[in-house]
């Protein structure tokens, strides 16, 4: 495995520095870029917990570094923040044949694709779970104690990430998740696809039947906005909420009312959401 | 005048609302959108102060609202904030014939041009300082207290407004403000074209003339990043701050070690430039 990174950008902020860098990622077998928040504290010696945020469909390693203005309490609290890309990238890596934007390129779903021609490259579980958060603990001055956190497609990874990892992550949180894909049309057309059509073998990719076997109780934090054009119909908030209750698994549930789908809605509740991550993190 | 205007968009945002809405310019010639943020206050009856956000070379009203993370302190402290777009929009206005980003559309430099083909639509001063004031205070609950800000070409556009009207605004500031166009590429190529060649004409949209003579000691607070690309060829802070060193204009320029002309250098210290106008303002 070839684990060397390369600057593409570094951007001084709140005392720290942005930057993103490329790599390849034998995982997914092509050329990757993901994003970097190192706070202050990085110069002090002292390695500091990171932050994975999965990003929702469409985005880059970008959208969340440019606006949901976590730099600002992150380099408070002393966190490092990692934002990978959405899928692999690149020439030769499929995309879905009519161009739409729910599912391919942008779409990857954090989920280890088994059906060719995904299964080629599509294995953004590895990567995000395994791959990724040992490039960044052998190159930056950071501890392996984890948080993760993420927006809708990405809330469904950060959920399922921690629920199939004990012990992995110290704390986890998400924005608007996809929380029930196996019953929603965005999970039908992508595990569908990646997965095949064994539902069966779906059920390990969703958070709601995760939670029924978890063997960790980490308390989940989630914020839903209350106008989310998407909440009845692919987010199912509800379905989380009783697939923890049935479990008796810890479950944070905040309905924010005029809140929609925009990082204008992650902006207003993310400093809770580092808070909440500080404290499982030793950062407060 | 037609002052109408037509919602584009609405997201919830720190208990308040960013909004976008288009109106017919009569001054420009052509419709034009602004943003309006306006903080949860602004539904509790009185009258909130307005701070105008003047954006750079190629941006629209989008670039400050997504990427400064102002919403949060401007909730806070009860602030309306209103960002136009750069320049005049739309069929049948004139741009750069090379299509170059620094000049005609995103670039109207906040100037009233006086040559064909640009004076027909670039009237950017008039329609900051007069049209878009009395639009905003005719239908939002803002009082007439102002303050006004901005980044590079916006950063002079906000110090030219302000020394050019005393009494208009209650405080200014500006990041990486082009300080002396009379003296830059930026400012001869936008000044040559939008004002012809003579130079005496140029001098009374020049911060830097503009100090010598100003009739109001309006406190100015400056932030430059050190590893700024344009500092030294386009910005010239040495510039600004010899001329209110000659005026005795008073002047708080501040050099930021290791940052450049991103948004992650405004985003960094945007919290103490509205603090610095709430106070003027009566908000502190």
């Amino acid at each position: 495995m070839d684990s060397a990174i390369e600057l593409v950008s570094a951007n001084k902020c709140f005392g720290g520095w942005q930057k993103r860098y490329r790599h390849r990622s034998s995982v997914l077998g092509c050329d990757m870029i993901f994003a970097i928040f190192l706070p202050p504290q990085a110069d002090q010696g002292e390695p500091l917990p990171v932050l994975y945020w999965l990003s929702g469909l469409t985005c880059t390693d970008e959208n969340f570094v440019q606006k949901a203005g976590a730099q600002r309490l992150a380099a408070e609290l002393g966190m490092v923040v990692v934002a990978p890309d959405t899928s692999p990238r690149g020439e030769g890596v499929a995309d879905d044949p009519q161009g739409a934007w729910d599912f391919g390129l942008g779409a990857g779903f954090y989920i280890n694709a088994t059906q060719q021609p995904w299964a080629r490259h599509y294995q953004m579980y590895d990567y995000v779970v395994t791959e990724l958060p040992a490039l960044i603990e052998g190159n930056f001055p950071v501890s392996d104690r984890r948080a993760i956190s993420g927006h809708s497609m990405g809330g469904h990874g950060a959920l399922i990430c921690a629920l199939k990892n004990p012990g992995r992550y110290q704390s986890v949180s998400a924005f608007a998740p996809i929380t029930n894909p196996v019953n929603c049309p965005w999970g039908h057309k992508a595990f569908g696809n990646y997965l095949g059509d064994d539902r069966e073998q779906w059920k390990q990719w969703d958070a709601c039947e995760l939670i029924a076997t978890a063997q960790e109780r980490l308390p989940l934090l989630v914020d839903q906005g209350e106008a989310d054009n998407f909440l009845a119909e692919q987010l199912k908030p509800e379905a989380l909420e009783a697939a923890a209750a049935a479990a008796g698994h810890p479950l944070t549930l905040r309905r924010q009312a005029g809140y929609d789908h925009s990082y204008f809605f992650i902006a207003s509740f993310i400093d809770d959401h580092l808070r909440h991550h500080a404290r499982a993190l030793g950062r407060l």
